[in-house]
């Protein structure tokens, strides 16, 4: 079990998996949850400020939870999610597209209150095969201190 | 065409459509996206914490993304999205929930360095049958100023 004090600040994390995005699958994820013209139909994206068919933006965040998973191989303490932070789109994912996420801890603190447990905050980029960031989200989680450090 | 300034703040406006979720739909979507046992299987969510099937969050905000859509039947005057902000998920949204979305624009800027340009922060509720909040977010959207009062 990896606790509070195990975590490492600042080591990145890339996922050894990728997702291919097609258009069909931008069409189909936006025409259920997201039916914006430039989303759902190739002619209004051409018109659009973008130029072209791109992905929802919560479609990009699902892929971004899903290729995280690979991350959550050891078992950590995770007590709860306290919430998202600072969630950006610095750039449109398109059809065609092969996304990585990576993943690295930025901030660690102890909780005052209650001595037992601990907060982190990992920084979440879906990353272009160019090596640019797509997405950015921090996720704000509650962990168990180890319990013989308390 | 709705401008900056005619977004009035504090102004809440809820949706007239509802969605009503089953566990089909909370498993088939975490299958596909966060595939936690306690999104996948009624067994395992029992033995959880929360001690029932629920949904994955970015499920939830999918919901209100989808039910936001009926916000937006005036053309709002919307250059690009900023990003969101305060992703907060103080209820899980269970099996059965009949979610309706609330939206209030909770703060208006003017662009300091661009006179055409002003920002807005509208704050969106997944609210249950209860009245109580499920998930919370608020997207920060820059728009176009009035022309005639730059």
């Amino acid at each position: 079990m990896k606790y509070w004090e195990d975590v490492e600040l600042n080591q990145s994390r890339l996922s050894t998996r990728s997702y291919t995005l097609t258009a069909q699958e931008i069409i189909d994820y936006a025409r259920e949850w997201d039916p914006m013209p430039f989303h759902i139909d190739e002619a209004a994206a051409k018109q659009s400020p973008i130029g072209q068919l791109f992905a929802s933006s919560v479609h990009s965040i699902a892929i971004g939870v899903k290729l995280g998973h690979e991350m959550m191989s050891e078992e950590i303490a995770i007590i709860a999610g306290l919430g998202w932070q600072d969630v950006r789109f610095p750039q449109p994912v398109f059809a065609g597209d092969t996304l990585r996420i990576r993943s690295t801890v930025i901030d660690k603190r102890a909780s005052k209150s209650k001595p037992e447990r601990g907060i982190m905050t990992t920084l979440m980029e879906l990353i272009k095969a160019d090596d640019s960031v797509a997405v950015s989200y921090k996720i704000i989680n509650l962990l168990w201190r180890r319990p013989d450090e308390q």
